[in-house]
């Protein structure tokens, strides 16, 4: 296999875009990143949406995008797995590159979920039909039994949750491209009204509409396209059981944990080797969750990490500086992609007053509904 | 890259299998694969799937064919491209092998639509929803302008299209499998209900469910499994724009073409090469012009093809030998990966009655919506 470098990126402010269609966001991600890396062609193009079926009428949204791009006529494929259809479709597209398939291809993810559908029902489809759903569970009910459990077993308090999201908002006030740019107290986060206790709304991620692209390039053609390639080491996926009532523990996330693994086995790395992460904290209990499964913190003491300042930017392992999910919004199927654009552009050493001084190596955590598929991603500046 | 092949294959009966949910299709399947493969772990799983969101309200159905299959744990991506998603997913397990991300990758498709879907109106989320859909277009409307366009440019006529019909059940009364076991008549066919003038009922594939699985491993692992692998000797993919109205001819199908083109490429054959395919087609009119763009007739003469008996078992070139989507049936996403199952089949002299004797080399051809995106794999007898 050869060795794959992101050349170029773009991305559409992330929030409610009422004046952009779902291929308007593709189409201005995609263009941005091809301008980015000086690319005038794509040999392979991956587009990672959550359900442009029930959010906007529109399966068989890769040729679309293609079309749209005035690229049709390239190989397009749409690659879902719920939240983390980002992530899926980087992970297809770094195969495609590094197994010879194309010298050019594009990664993007896309999602439009302001047009009117009934959001909550439509992002449970992301959950055990039959098992859970059916029976009125939505993602905010799913991740608070999450919370509750990490709770009753690691004495995770509300306080702790909060603190998240004051990191989450704070890094995210310094993003011109994040949904909120809005710092909030703890104060706040835990008198915000309550979603699905111990859930508050300023703990969950927004309703979003947004794009993210960037263009991978074999490592050894990355300096046709800019002096500052960012190289893929390596990418690790994996599942668990899907209904949180069939996981041998409902505070873990167990298909983050083999993801991890197996990105830090196919790189030769260490959760200690990285110098900034995005991880899913769709929630404020997941970012806790994550960052236990990818090992930046021991199990069950997430909890202890945005409130000592670790994850915060200056801290040992800074989290989410994009201002996450959370902050920086979560249009679904574009949030992995968007993650690696974070990375990118630390990495670059582009990323301003969010900068973490010196990254050299990046971690991208992606998941899927409640954490029954998870993408993770290691890049490192060449 | 690596060598692949298809060392197992597994499907359901094709039908309105009631008594069978999205994830019971999956397994069956995907059991039988396993079996006849003689694997007892996937390094890597891809299910093509075109809208459990929409027909059965769920999405995120890779980790959760993997839980049911009692392999949870292992990386699992779904791919959506509309009714070419078997097709995508196929070229998906390819390329994980080809490049050597996994050993030992199961590709599937399935497809529950009797579940109480409106499934006119979920498949007409395969076209373009601005351009086309919102002013009212469904599938077999699309087909009949191609077929209209195609009639005015070459004189196609009703009877030409009922003779696809004719062949297609014929050849589906000798599969077991099929969802229609019954021959019909070409005066059956032209005087069946018309549903968009020109296309009679009889010349419309049905609404199914059903799964397809089939195991791919590098080829020279092959013998560990079968003592009768059959080499994926390569691969093309392309798009075309999305909107009938937007295409250069809409009589003819460019994405189809271009895919065909870049299969061959890929393999060094030509049309002439392949003695047995599987082509796309969802109508009658589909399978005329899938014949001309892949190169078994010149432009303007697939018309005659069936009538004449050309890709009848026994002629030059049998096209559709399983029945094809119209008496096999089809689930949307699964046909894809059935079409390889076929051919897998008869490479192996496994197909009984439908057998094309001395079969060496085969070609599928899966595509999505009205072409907008096409798959062709070529295979071949090692």
């Amino acid at each position: 296999m050869r060795d794959v470098a992101i050349v170029g990126a773009g991305m559409t402010r992330f929030g409610e875009l009422w004046e952009s269609s779902l291929r308007d966001l593709f189409v201005e991600a995609a263009v941005e990143a091809l301008t980015s890396a000086g690319a005038d062609h794509l040999d392979d193009l991956y587009v990672g949406n959550m359900s442009g079926g029930q959010f906007v009428g529109q399966e068989h949204l890769a040729p679309l995008m293609a079309d749209h791009l005035g690229m049709a006529g390239i190989p397009a494929t749409r690659v879902e797995s719920a939240c983390a259809s980002g992530g899926a479709a980087l992970r297809l597209g770094y195969m495609s590159v590094a197994s010879g398939m194309s010298d050019v291809a594009m990664v993007a993810g896309v999602e439009k979920m302001t047009d009117g559908a009934d959001v909550t029902n439509v992002l449970a489809t992301a959950a055990d039909q039959e098992n859970e759903v059916y029976h009125g569970i939505t993602f905010p009910g799913l991740y608070a039994m999450i919370a509750r459990a990490h709770m009753a077993k690691y004495g995770t308090t509300d306080e702790d949750l909060a603190w998240v999201s004051v990191k989450s908002h704070h890094h995210g006030s310094m993003n011109a491209k994040a949904q909120f740019h809005r710092e909030v107290t703890v104060e706040e986060v835990m008198s915000s009204t309550m979603v699905a206790d111990p859930l508050t709304l300023l703990e969950c991620s927004p309703v979003s509409d947004g794009a993210a692209a960037v263009i991978l390039v074999p490592l050894d053609q990355a300096k046709k396209y800019t002096d500052r390639p960012v190289r893929i080491r390596g990418v690790g996926q994996a599942t668990s059981a899907m209904a949180l009532a069939d996981r041998r523990d409902p505070a873990a996330l167990d298909a983050v944990a083999k993801a991890a693994e197996r990105a830090y086995k196919a790189t030769g790395l260490a959760p200690k080797d990285i110098d900034v992460a995005e991880v899913h904290d769709c929630f404020a209990i997941a970012e806790i969750a994550c960052i236990e499964a990818v090992g930046f913190a021991c199990e069950g003491e997430g909890k202890d990490a945005a409130r000592s300042g670790m994850t915060a930017l200056g801290g040992k392992i800074p989290v989410n500086t994009s201002g996450g999910l959370k902050s920086k919004g979560h249009p679904v199927g574009a949030s992995g992609v968007a993650q690696a654009i974070e990375i990118f552009e630390q990495l670059r050493g582009e990323a301003g007053e969010r900068q973490v001084e010196g990254a050299h190596t990046g971690l991208t955590q992606n998941m899927g509904g409640s954490g029954a598929s998870s993408l993770v991603h290691i890049f490192e500046r060449v």
